[in-house]
């Protein structure tokens, strides 16, 4: 096969790229729009677009965020606040009296207990001891003091009080008063599920659209509900969940969901013995799955409200998935009712990447790079706005040439990025990069391994690509500039950028037998958490369906604590597929294998590869003495380990951090495991940090070091024929297909 | 105070020594005997003393292991011979048939299929996927071809069959014989639970008592049931636990327990889904602790029978605690009734002398040293049977200056020792240097800091002194030899040493509230296992009485995962406590407290301490703002933590395998959380690797060295008042007080 160097032409100087303004700054909007190639400008939070920029023959998006627009309303109907339920901190009781300060662990700038509920109806006082609810009429709530007391309690028996609270200050906007020092005052969110509110908002709305008429595109900043960002008394902040449903306490939803489905949802649902409800990392009960699809159900015909307005008024509706987003649910099929036209993500890697890119619809998806123009990076001692870019966009780049997105924009300051000229030169090359790809590939596909991956996890397709860091996130640790920066993504990271297809599968899609087209199921997490499965690992059916996948050909990939759930003296439940299993103290005394030794020598380790399995104490052993174990911690902690399983293939790992070895390794784990060996005999790359990606519709390849430093690489054609490229840090370089 | 030098005099050269003979070899028995100033001479496992060394004026022990003394009576009666229940190695059904061959992962040297008993009766198959028995009638036993044929299988799911066993080849035996390469025949185990067994073994021993008029003390390697070490197929051992129950398997026991109990137990219970029953590891359930009460009950009754017949004819009775000693149970009070003269432990550190000496009742308390006199150290590539026992002994030393022993001995072969000059000069030292503290201590006991520590386990005071190495009993690392050696014992181990009184207290005796004299409880163990507790932290009367014990002034010290049961939202049922709690994934959203950094300036570990906590990934964070982090691994994992709770106090530790400086860090923790550092203000060794114990009643210091290198440390006399001192390696020095 002949590949000659191509050099890219007739790539636009201009255009899939959005500009944010700034106020008083219209001469380095120009200045920077032209530089970047931007076609299209936006208004920041809190900005308004000037006339002048107006004029300047660019499209125009214009940021909306209904439920926190009109302040003066929200102040003036503090029962339509966003509403959460908080589990205090704990009491303990000394005597029968304990006196309980709900509050006392949380902010009071963005919350206050709220009163204009009844107590008595919402709000439940527990036992900690015996986790039993305490009864009503043992308690009472004083809200002069705001304390309840607890009555007849048990000595030496801790107590909490799930209370309902009002949020007085909205999570983003607090988030960007103290990320950028502003003043003015707190921002709050109002719930439109209440119908008076919901009304209000239309109007509201109605007039905002007739008072833009310049406004190309509405971009909603959301939706309605936000994630849970909680704020702790002495303001850091006590729970984070990107997707958690902790803010969507909605008692109008709660109402309509007793009415729809017979009973009533209590503060322990929401509360969730402090995990939250729809918490990333928790198996998800069936009453949570209700109220997340009620709270969808309600969000999609919000949604589907504002975009039929801005259909009407003759414009588009992007929405930017982030901040309010909760309930939006982008991956249900359902999604689609409401009419968005373009999708916007915020992002600094090759997940974010894929979660926009692969979102099911006909959505235009745009790109909201990381770093933000905002002080925390650009205006910070240590901050180092263009490595990250750097790191963040060799990310995504990698994952780009397998998925392609539309657009690519920033938000915040130019003006702090203006203080740094190298960082607006990286973005213009970058800029310009993007539009080489997308020109240069015409929107067709890169050439993919013939091996389906399936993601298993309790969540499934509903939370594709959203990463499971797990139990680590507590205890991050930075990594080097010599891996991707993302290790804290995990698996995933190293996933995004692969030449393999992906989809993301629930126990329930699995249970009646693995879809046909999937060739290895990857499971990844920790024990007992959604992403490893936790309780589903007890359901015969869905072992049974996985076992009959791998001895009838599939491949599966335990990473973490894959398959965990103790019982029948096992803790992984596929330890007879993977051939390892967890130990965890009370199988101390069986050693079902004599002794074990790593021998690296196996397809998934050849090439000199340097994996990181994020631990040298994985507390696995192998189990079964075909069991092949490649990789140890000491004292024989079984890192990494292969098997025959039937006519299939079975892999673990202790963990796969975002390294560009682990990536590689991934790789090598699909094609060994789909037994697709020789599909890594073409179009592959020899150094772990270099991949590439054929496009063979345009006859184009793509080469790309991921790498700060120069990288040599022996990258093997269609034919398999090896040739060698020698690249410059972060470079892509193309080569065509020239017949004969 | 004066404290002058003190060179002990009087000193037998003689006495409190048991030594092993050998057959002919007389002339080295009397010659290590003298070096080792034996007063005891005994024969070893498979000899038998000679007549001329019966002439010597040695007092004699003889060993007789009833239950496998007459091998032809074994022979003759396979009914007889010990039992147990397997749980086969799984089958996955690929069709509704499944077969399965029972002893295909066991050694047909050591066990073979009891087809005497009907395996309808006392088998049972078992659907692993759904953890449900396999109806009988669906399944059949095969002899001819010793397989198990499954019918009605549900495809994909695997089958177990529990199945019953004889064991053809005693464990000790075997042991023996591979360690030694003898090539006798295999020795069997008969139970003597059958009445027409239990008869023949009194009829032989009344004939072996008859036939030793020599003897002085008949020594029983034990009694009747031995400890389980499962042979494997490929001849390793795939099951090891000093303390199971999985060898009781008594038929006869089986039916008087249903008589007793109005229910039987089945095989599940005793495979106990392949934990096997009284798992050291696993919480005991109910109806395991029923069984082990019955075979206590007839162990005692078996060996009172013995003792009355020993004491008849006028010897005394001994017993190794070891081999055959399930059922005997040295720590419960009806252990007594069986009349016991003298009780000896194979011992290798301080963990073992203190479960040998502080054994209730008014027995003789002996230790036999490792390393055992067997080719296994001596006659072994990389062997080192002087720096062993240097290190064994350092480890026993230090134990035996709080609580003393009686007498000390050898077992295996003298010609071995005899190839290794400096080994048996050490003996002689170190049986010196025994004498020496009996003789100089008058078996008084050294000065304790006035704080009792309660160890809390779900076994309690039935299991004290039983090492909880717990889940890294799999992946054991060596330790260098500046460590103790006996690091795999973990806490305990360092404890061994200790100026502090132990007990060993169960859930049960402390639900209705911490006994009055503890000063400080300690949970040490990994989550779930016995030792940490398990489903006892869901009891919230155990929770009430720890609460009400530290919040009145009691210490509480949490080793590994103290507490542990997840509920509530809690890992740590105790993490308001503690102040700390295990992170295992779904409450990687919550962030109770903001950040957290070590800082190391606490009383607990000043003076330099270098403390080894066994990880560095504890995945244990702060929960409460006053918790004092004093320790922590990469990325915040909390290593070690100290919190005042009310009036008491608590510690955290991720790990304290036994290192000199733990040893130190333990004590100053039980002294801290008892609320009485001011007891390190004498008596006390500034050097972590020296001690030192007071012997008030005598008025004489003992000053160790515990470390093969010379050391100086300074040592507060009973005033406080500073002295140095300079040892050699391993050296103990006896100081004197001068009364004024």
């Amino acid at each position: 096969m002949k590949l000659v160097p191509y050099l890219p032409a007739d790539i636009p100087a201009r255009g899939c790229f959005t500009l944010p303004t700034e106020a008083g700054k219209d001469d380095l909007v120009r200045d920077l729009a032209a530089k970047w190639g931007a076609d299209t400008i936006r208004d920041s939070d809190g900005t308004e677009l000037s006339p002048e920029l107006l004029e300047l023959g660019f499209e125009i998006f214009s940021t909306v965020l209904l439920t926190r627009a009109d302040q003066a309303f929200a102040k003036a109907h503090p029962e339509f606040l966003i509403r959460k339920f908080f589990r205090s901190d704990e009491v303990l009781a000394e005597t029968d009296t304990v006196t309980i300060r709900p509050m006392a662990g949380f902010d009071p700038r963005k919350y206050r207990t709220d009163t204009y509920n009844n107590p008595q109806h919402h709000w439940q006082v527990f036992d900690r001891a015996t986790g039993l609810e305490h009864p009503l009429g043992r308690w009472d709530y004083d809200p002069a003091t705001d304390t309840v007391t607890v009555r007849n309690a048990v000595p030496w028996h801790p107590y909490t009080v799930n209370f309902l609270v009002e949020q007085i200050w909205d999570s983003t906007s607090m988030h960007n008063h103290l990320t950028n020092g502003w003043t003015s005052d707190p921002i709050m969110s109002v719930d439109p599920a209440h119908p008076a509110c919901f009304a209000h908002l239309m109007a509201w709305f109605d007039r905002w659209l007739a008072e833009h008429p310049r406004t190309d595109v509405v971009r909603l900043t959301t939706l309605c509900y936000h994630f849970p960002i909680d704020g702790a008394a002495d303001g850091h902040t006590r729970y984070f969940d990107g997707q958690g449903y902790a803010d969507t306490v909605s008692l109008p939803l709660m109402e309509s969901f007793a009415d729809e489905h017979g009973f009533r949802l209590t503060s322990g649902d929401f509360v969730n013995e402090g995990r939250y409800i729809a918490n990333s990392h928790v198996v998800p009960s069936g009453r949570q799955r209700l109220w997340m699809d009620h709270v969808h159900k309600f969000v999609v015909r919000f949604g589907k409200a504002l975009c039929d307005r801005i259909h009407a008024a003759g414009k588009k509706a992007a929405i930017f998935w982030g901040d309010h987003w909760i309930g939006m649910e982008p991956y249900l099929p359902s999604f689609q009712e409401m009419g968005i036209d373009i999708h916007i993500n915020a992002c600094e890697g090759g997940v974010v990447l894929r979660r926009c890119a692969e979102a099911p619809g006909n959505q235009i998806k745009e790109l909201r790079f990381y770093p933000y123009l905002f002080p925390d990076t650009f205006n910070h001692e240590g901050g180092q706005p263009l490595r990250d870019s750097r790191l963040f966009w060799a990310n995504v780049r990698r994952a780009l040439v397998r998925t392609p997105v539309d657009r690519i924009g920033y938000g915040g300051y130019l003006s702090l990025a203006a203080e740094f000229p190298e960082f607006v030169d990286h973005v213009a090359h970058l800029a310009d990069e993007f539009r080489t790809i997308l020109a240069t590939t015409r929107g067709t596909r890169s050439e993919r391994i013939p091996v389906k991956v399936g993601i298993l996890s309790a969540w499934g397709a509903r939370r594709s690509w959203i990463p499971f860091e797990g139990r680590d996130q507590k205890f991050a640790i930075p990594y080097s500039d010599n891996m991707f920066l993302l290790a804290r993504s995990y698996l995933l990271e190293c996933l995004a950028g692969l030449p393999v297809d992906v989809e993301f599968l629930s126990f329930d899609d699995i249970a009646n037998g693995v879809p046909a087209d999937i060739g290895v199921l990857i499971n990844d997490g920790d024990a007992g958490t959604a992403h490893s499965g936790g309780r589903h690992w007890a359901d015969p059916a869905v072992l049974a369906a996985v076992r009959k996948f791998v001895h009838r050909g599939g491949g599966f990939i335990g990473v973490r604590e894959p398959s965990a759930y103790p019982a029948g003296g096992r803790n992984f439940q596929l330890a007879d597929v993977l051939g390892v299993d967890l130990e965890t103290g009370d199988t101390a005394n069986l050693r079902p294998v004599a002794s074990w030794t790593a021998t690296p020598d196996h397809f998934l380790l050849a090439g000199g590869l340097a994996p990181f399995f994020g631990t040298d104490r994985s507390y696995v052993a192998p189990v079964l003495t075909d069991t092949r174990v490649l990789a140890t911690g000491p004292g024989g902690h079984v890192l990494a380990a292969a098997r025959g399983c039937g006519k299939g293939r079975a892999v673990y790992f202790a963990g796969l951090p975002a390294t560009a070895d682990n990536a590689a390794l991934l790789l090598r784990a699909i094609a060994w495991g789909g037994r697709a060996e020789q599909a890594l005999g073409r179009w592959h790359c020899s150094n772990p940090r270099t991949e590439c990606a054929w496009f063979p519709e345009v006859g184009k390849l793509i080469v790309l070091n991921n790498s700060p430093e120069c990288q040599t690489t022996t990258v093997l054609d269609g034919d398999g024929q090896p040739f060698e490229v020698a690249l410059a840090p972060y470079e892509s370089r193309w080569y065509a297909h020239q017949p004969d």
